[in-house]
């Protein structure tokens, strides 16, 4: 554990990268921690486009306002919701459950109604649509920690235009829609303003508030 | 690294605990992985009550629909955003980096106002609000992996009222919304019908869209 903090120490927003390549054992490790990661329901209603092509990513460059680890990492990851989850999303998660551990999907159809009660719940589709994106960043919060542990540099980046990157990716047309980008790659030491500086946190006494009685 | 990647296999969402303490140790290695989250600008606009006085568990019980972990851990977390997150936040942080690394805070007055544009821009005040949540999203999903790198268990919760938390902590009065509990603790095997259940996960080529080539 002492080894996740000395990982979290070590990364930070990497702002410009070398270009080399992530080996893929590695992405792998980082793609089987989103994988595993949390959310509501076990449901991860979220796809991750995990984008190595460099032309791509050039074309994808303008809508990040040109910044340049998309196209100077490795691996570009885009977290991107479903919209709209739907009842059918439900379905394919009880069905993977029964198999997953050898049970017959009519044995969990309370347990799928309680989920498309949640999912039906919401006040607005973007209600739902920000329900969807936070299970997302969770996800983000894994991987960050994943490629920190495997000592490979990340960018989490929320500057870019998210519809035009739809656009260009074809998402609305498969029901997603971009919430959030990982660029993953190796720092530029040299190049790098950020690399050297010393970590920014808000002190323990200011972030956590211990209620111990009241 | 792959021992970040049991850590993630070992944990679950786990609903019936012991009530066994966890040490004060484990405990602020957990709370230093919150507070080394990554966020937007790192900011961190949101603060986390660490709720350890059983007294008040038991009031917060009802507000969380009386789920058995709220009690039965050792340690609740509450992820509350900041709401409003306003300029002097920004103020705040610029001195803290200005402190930090050793920097006049004058140098750093472009950051502050790029900065305080994009807490200015959001398209409402509930937006923003859910920037804010997001942010606590990604940090609860670092804490996940913290919990589960020490193997204490834990429990993510979204299943609560947050106006009925809100009031009953206070919470609007110091400018705070409750976003998501995590529940710190140890799993009791015999009565968690979840413990021994195999994880479910969509599989790779489910969650997973290679965009190699367009």
């Amino acid at each position: 554990m002492m080894s996740l903090i000395e990982a979290l120490n070590w990364r930070y927003a990497t702002k410009r990268m070398n270009g080399q390549r992530v080996p893929r054992m590695q992405v792998d490790r980082i793609l089987e921690a989103v994988r595993l990661a949390p959310s509501s329901y076990g449901l991860q209603p979220y796809s991750v486009l995990v984008i190595e092509d460099r032309a791509l990513r050039e074309r994808i460059s303008p809508v990040a306002f040109d910044q340049p680890q998309i196209t100077q990492s490795s691996h570009l990851l885009v977290f991107a919701a479903w919209d709209p989850v739907e009842e059918a999303h439900v379905d394919d998660l009880i069905r993977l459950t029964a198999e997953t551990r050898g049970q017959h999907p009519d044995d969990l159809a309370a347990y799928g109604s309680t989920i498309k009660g949640a999912v039906g719940g919401f006040a607005s589709a973007h209600e739902k649509f920000q329900w969807a994106a936070k299970q997302a960043y969770l996800a983000l919060g894994t991987a960050l920690a994943a490629a920190a542990a495997e000592r490979v540099d990340a960018s989490p980046m929320e500057g870019f235009d998210p519809a035009g990157l739809d656009d260009l990716l074809g998402l609305r047309e498969q029901n997603l829609r971009s919430v959030v980008l990982m660029a993953l790659g190796y720092r530029d030491g040299e190049a790098d303003r950020h690399a050297g500086l010393e970590k920014v946190r808000w002190p323990r006494e200011k972030l956590f508030i211990h209620m111990s009685e009241m």
